[in-house]
């Protein structure tokens, strides 16, 4: 099996080096230049775009533009696959730009942070966009070998799901750290737990948060539906302290 | 050494059994019936009131009128000690109502849920109000022997640290909470910590969620800086959004 991996940023460099430990032949190929992360070979665009499987590791942003400048130049007989945090609008772009070809949504919901620990549990969420078949069943049972948790569901399930508990967290995240939380030797453990969330979400891009926040249709309601929680809790201390 | 409790709600049943295992007398009354805590016996209130050191383990709000109550019964060969999550408020209130005895004082930064895993390295605050002496020392001395992280600091110090890490900790569970947070399969490790804090601070009493917000003369301005950043995220999201 030859994965191709297209773009080499924090994400892609992990995740092509980590695919490559399964023992298929995995190349690389990113627009701007790179070091070749371990296991993985760097090879011409025509090449890595050819590849029995081609994953997709760019911004979400991006994505769109990218899938129209290269689509042209992938063969239909590689299977492609997004690896973006959120679905909806990734699985559309792919339908749009590569009608004739396989396409499997992913989202590897996991980061070099949060992989530390190791890969054993860590959901990768699959939606197949056409019937499922060989193909498919190969890369699944070639990702399952990595002790991920294999998860289908549709590309709606998947971004309802993950703004509620991916996207909410990276909220969080992002506003403790404007408040600028500092370590304390009086933290407990639940305020460490929180400093940790801090440091692993603000240690992903901020172009990835915005983009969980823009791209995901339910992220919008969820964003409200905090303010709306703070509020309640805010009045309901607000008449506490008019006792 | 003889140790008293009083007060037996969560906190206190939890806190007298764990001091019960460095080796001392511990004894305790509560103003309701309460079944012993393992390693405690429950005792006339007199006889507790007059242990070498005394702990009242009651909530926040309750504190001052408990002291008023029973400020006059309490010998003065008695150290005093409470244990309330905020110390400006509570050292003031023991000042006031016990200008005669040693007093201390503390706040044990733990609870059943968060000491499950041990209590090696816990963070405990002691505030002497009076000169150290050797009571002082000796009460120090016995709680280090469980392994807590042993710390001094002044009652504003501990407040104001406190506001920021577990003030805003426990806010951001209860909020969370409000949104009726589900566990779900594409649960990120982060959102994992996430709604282990909210299962955390809300199995605390929704009282004390309330006492450390309004007994904490830093905690409104912290919950100000929380809608600040809240604000300023949303706006540069906004921003990206009308792009």
């Amino acid at each position: 099996m030859k994965i191709g991996v297209y773009g080499l940023g924090r994400f892609g460099s992990f995740f092509s080096s980590l695919l490559s430990k399964g023992g298929a032949e995995v190349v690389a190929a990113s627009r701007n230049a790179h070091s070749a992360p371990e296991g993985v070979e760097i090879r011409p665009l025509e090449e890595v775009l050819s590849s029995d499987y081609l994953f997709f590791a760019v911004s979400i942003s991006s994505f769109e533009g990218v899938l129209k400048t290269l689509s042209p130049m992938i063969p239909e007989s590689t299977v492609v696959l997004d690896t973006c945090s959120v679905k909806v609008y990734p699985a559309k772009w792919m339908k749009e730009n590569l009608p004739s070809h396989y396409k499997i949504a992913t989202h590897p919901m996991f980061g070099p942070d949060s992989a530390r620990d190791g890969l054993s549990g860590l959901p990768f969420v699959l939606s197949p966009l056409e019937e499922k078949n060989e193909k498919y069943e190969a890369i699944k049972e070639y990702l399952s070998s990595f002790g991920f948790k294999m998860l289908e569901m549709s590309v709606r399930e998947h971004d309802k799901e993950a703004a509620y508990s991916q996207g909410i967290t990276h909220f969080v995240g992002r506003t403790l750290e404007e408040m600028k939380m500092e370590p304390t030797e009086i933290a407990t453990n639940g305020y460490k737990m929180l400093m940790k969330i801090v440091g692993e979400t603000c240690n992903d891009s901020l172009e990835l948060f915005y983009d969980l926040q823009r791209y995901n249709p339910y992220a919008k309601e969820m964003r409200l539906s905090l303010q709306v929680a703070i509020e309640k809790v805010l009045n309901r201390l607000q008449s506490k302290e008019d006792l």
